[in-house]
């Protein structure tokens, strides 16, 4: 028992261990379908909060702020039993030995579970990875917040029209969900805000376009569905380039694979996943996009006490041969199926196998226009966008969470004008430094 | 009236222009004081925000977001007329050309206003500026908060229960309401929502303390004030060390100056301010902290068409020789007076003096505890603390702010958990590149 300890002050216990690694929809979900269940729950993950992924887009075009999408770890832990929550980085599985190597030491499990998800995937365009905005984190879309914030403080003090558009473009790359429902908020601020704002910049001259490399956008839904969005994005102005691709992104000037070029500083990318990366297990343990490959139970090819679910994980079954899409429903739906299966495994009975249930998929283009694929029907415009709302409204956790957005949601909705554009910089980024140092002699004399 | 666009892109007028440097307290209310009075107003800040300063130590102690006391500068002049705000640092005054040099260009004047504030003053100790942590902007105050978050985590890592509390420990300097305000909320933290998600930690050992060099706390305030605060600082458990200065901070260790020393990673500075720097003006312009100093109209003494106004000026009056306290009231007030007088300059009228008209001091020590000096009377405990709350919460702007504001305090008033513990680093700080690549390589075949 002695090695159980060795990440400090986890204290060993008669119960067995699971560690789970990754508080993102997965492994959080698991983590409290185990409390109360007979198991020392060990959760890491590298930041101290759950996030609400697919709300992050309003968080990039200032509509809500991170804390209204994430939640702090050891708040949705209080008062939870024996689980141990450290901020911690997975470096490596020592398989043999049943531990594994994180950046604050080594630690014993009884049960390992990969939750860690997926990363945007640049596909090995390192350049593309250097100057475009990626949008999986709530700092990404920060990131981004900030950037078109600033990028429109410079248009402002460019005399030369065409530098000033350079400032104001906005190329994204990628025509998912992601993709879309950006680019349809940010198309709304051009249209509500921007102009307000800066009534010196021609918001006329403004491109806000989308380049994706299939023949439609949101692939992934119906071609009824793909089709309303391409329609919603066209009427709020929206550029949808399709069957395109981007080649190359200096940082100022976007090349397509058709030959043309766009003048945009900002490239978001939104392109694709790949699942995130640990090392220790055998090359024959990964399958398509970097995911691990995983049986009817979860549970890794090479052992028989580590498992994957989520996003991270790749699960071909009669149904979905290349695996399910990588969205939150699969990883809920996987983390409380294996949370049953360990129960069952403590108990010696049978594990039951997974089967995915596909709820149905949304995506909102802006006020008012969503589209939705349900198990029922497809439905789209007003009804969608209402669902859409109510989905996401009641599927966020913590009342206080619920309250704001829906606060925050109303007044935007009434008012045309999210107001979160604050450009909040980290203290050493800023220009305080630049400041004259002169007076302070006098201050101080 | 060609050099009147040196800075690109704001438009000449036949208007007189008014230059407007800072956005605080008295800048702000001075450029809203101004719309549709017949000047060109611009208006210049290193932030595209205004800030609203008394509730930053919310900010920090994880009770309030940035944005509920930042206000977007374009939202807040939409739609005003012939006002620009640029994103800038004031660099100097070129008063002879009746220029102001930037961070953004040379920017034409009739009439320029110095409204930058103040900072902290660390009164020359290189090394304090190095290890302490300030409390001056929305910056800063995620740094504490930050800071606080990552100490604990760091604690929990600890065998050895001296290095804990090394990293639990927090040590004020400064008996002011910022330190005051701190102390108590953070007593407030330590008591009900620690415990809660640290159970691992003996947070009985946690210790707050102040250190104040003069004999007691809330100097500006009277002494039934300060002796009623001291009672409830104690209440809290929070050490008061009153005719203390702290003298040295290693990162870890604090030495004070009756020679004991203190074990703390956490030192947070709020001992004190001074003017924000400016070049160009002549060295008899400065008075005391490094304040610029001004005749009753606050026009500075070299030149009949720069003024100073807030916290960065220094009028001594009879009834107050020493100046007016650097607080939002006087800024507010100044600014008031100043664009009155701008407009009777503009025609010709006699200008009038300015008067300060103290309305009262309010700090609040925790939750129903605070102390009022009123020229009404002195109020403490609950009266005075729902005064404190009625006060800032009909003080901040936009109403959007104020229900943010009310639900948050409402529901940390009642669930005695403010919830914003969200340790959100800047991407580039993160500790993303620690992760391994080599799956990269995997998922790319």
């Amino acid at each position: 028992m002695e090695n159980m300890n060795a990440i400090p002050n986890i204290p060993g216990t008669n119960k067995k261990r699971v560690v789970i690694a990754g508080a993102g929809f997965a492994g959080l979900k698991l983590t409290r379908k185990l409390l109360g269940k007979g198991f020392q729950i060990i959760l890491l993950d590298k930041n101290n909060f759950h996030q609400f992924q697919p709300l992050l887009y309003q968080v990039a075009t200032a509509g809500l702020e991170p804390s209204a999408i994430s939640f702090p770890l050891r708040k949705v832990l209080q008062n939870a039993g024996d689980v141990h929550f450290r901020i911690a980085e997975i470096e490596r599985v020592d398989a043999g030995a049943n531990e594994v190597v994180t950046s604050i030491g080594r630690l014993k499990y009884d049960y390992f579970v990969l939750a860690m998800g997926a990363k945007t995937n640049f596909f090995g365009q390192k350049e593309m990875e250097n100057n475009a905005l990626s949008m999986k984190s709530a700092s990404d879309a920060i990131l981004i917040r900030n950037s078109i914030l600033e990028h429109f403080e410079q248009a402002l003090l460019e005399t030369d029209p065409k530098k000033a558009e350079q400032y104001m473009n906005i190329a994204i790359v990628g025509g998912g969900p992601t993709g879309v429902e950006l680019a349809g908020a940010l198309a709304e601020m051009r249209k509500y805000i921007f102009p307000k704002e800066y009534p010196e910049l021609d918001l006329s001259k403004m491109r806000i376009a989308i380049y994706e490399a299939a023949p439609r956008v949101l692939a992934a839904l119906s071609e009824r569905a793909s089709a309303s969005a391409l329609k919603y994005l066209q009427k709020l102005g929206v550029e949808v380039h399709l069957k395109t691709r981007v080649e190359h992104h200096d940082g100022s000037c976007v090349r397509l694979s058709d030959g043309s070029s766009v003048s945009s500083k900002t490239l978001i990318w939104s392109a694709g996943v790949t699942a995130n990366a640990v090392l220790g297990l055998p090359q024959e343990a990964y399958g398509r996009g970097g995911r691990i490959l995983v049986d009817r139970q979860n549970r890794i090819r090479s052992h028989t006490n580590i498992f994957a679910i989520g996003d991270i994980s790749l699960m071909e079954t009669p149904k979905y041969p290349n695996g399910h899409p990588q969205v939150a429903q699969a990883a809920l739906q996987q983390a409380k199926q294996l949370a049953k299966n360990l129960v069952k495994a403590n108990s010696g009975e049978k594990e039951e196998d997974f089967e995915y249930r596909d709820k149905g998929s949304l995506a909102t283009i802006g006020r008012n226009l969503a589209v939705a694929d349900l198990p029922v029907g497809k439905i789209k415009g007003f009804a969608a966008w209402v669902l859409w709302s109510l989905v996401h409204l009641f599927t966020i956790m913590g009342v206080k969470n619920r309250m704001l957005i829906f606060l925050n949601w109303t007044w935007n909705y009434f008012t045309y004008d999210q107001s979160l554009r604050i450009l909040l910089k980290p203290k050493h980024l800023s220009n305080e430094s630049k400041l004259p140092e002169v007076k302070k002699e006098l201050a101080d004399s």
